[in-house]
């Protein structure tokens, strides 16, 4: 049973990013023939507590049945309409290096609903080609394209230098997200959302962990 | 003035990301030619409350002078020192194809101490070769090749399907610090840190704000 309430404002960011941890570990659940599940057990696989599943998933409704636990395939059908990722959303890559192919290349998105669909760069030698069956424009064609194809997303793997300029292209072209992987901070209106992946945050976590345990050992 | 303590243990993980945070700050403010900053500056940066920005680094020892602030070069130097990027990491990477070419090309890690120095692979057409001036050994060569190297560090790039072994591989050649680009969980034991990038966590971020906005407008 769920009864999947429209997402409310004012939910924490961390929370949203456990869903995407729930959903992970439910599919992992279905692919293992696992139909059902509880929020101990799937506490359990993430190191969350029973207590900290229950919450995350109340901002959103009631879901599952006390004392017998949740269907998995009811759960993973309301967190991705939580997130959005009930219906496909097409994404454009801006920067076609080894970065920008990597992605194209990747197998990750597509099953949660996001399907890179074109490609900008500004080199010319890219520009025209296609990548993985992606086709590559100027990233002059940018506004064109993206609102002839209805793309909101786009993910931006371009050198630290350009990535401003390239992210006020995407804003003024109506994007509402960015993924930058570009190493440093940008700027967009608050009614575009962006997100970083800087690598060296993970890595120092790491090093985080790893002089703390010398330390203690 | 700092007086940097040892990492305490209990600290929160979400903490040790920000300190990543205010050094990119601390480190941009750097560039622009400030100095000096506050936590009330570096928290309006981040979006961070300066209460947030105290509490992050009192877990760590005294920062700072009250009603001075901080001088920027002295903070980032504590704040290394907690995350132990005061001194080089050599990191190795498995799985040289697109990512891990991506990855080796990438710039953004040096300038925060750390260094990819080796990849491997199983590709016979890949071993033997040099990629950004970095030597491509066999994955049956990882023991031999980390521990001469000291490197406790790898970053895995390899498909999903490949993860746990590769994870398996490195824990027994003794890596302490595990960066997992695979869109699967793996297991390691407790002793060895890992952080996994899923880069659909991220859009999915995207797609629940981009939807909230819509709900809510």
């Amino acid at each position: 049973m769920s009864d999947a309430q429209p997402p409310q404002p004012f939910v924490p960011k961390a929370a949203i990013s456990r869903l995407s941890l729930y959903l992970r570990e439910l599919q992992q659940l279905i692919r293992n023939g696992d139909e059902r599940t509880s929020s101990t057990k799937l506490g359990a696989l993430l190191g969350f507590t029973d207590a900290q599943v229950r919450k995350d998933l109340a901002h959103f409704g009631q879901f599952g049945t006390p004392g017998i636990g949740y269907r998995c395939a009811d759960l993973i059908d309301a967190i991705r309409a939580i997130l959005g990722t009930n219906r496909p959303w097409p994404v454009a890559v801006v920067g076609m290096g080894n970065l920008g192919r990597a992605l194209v290349g990747y197998g990750g998105f597509a099953q949660q609903g996001f399907k890179i669909t074109v490609g900008f760069d500004v080199d010319p030698r890219m520009v025209g080609s296609t990548i993985e069956n992606i086709p590559v424009h100027h990233l002059d064609e940018l506004a064109k394209i993206t609102a002839a194809a209805g793309i909101k997303m786009a993910i931006m793997a371009v050198p630290a230098a350009a990535a401003q300029q390239v992210a006020d292209r995407l804003v003024q072209a109506g994007i509402e997200g960015i993924l930058n992987f570009a190493p440093v901070t940008i700027s967009v209106p608050n009614a575009v959302s962006q997100v970083g992946v800087d690598v060296a945050i993970e890595l120092e976590q790491l090093s985080y962990a790893i002089v703390t345990k010398l330390q203690n050992s």
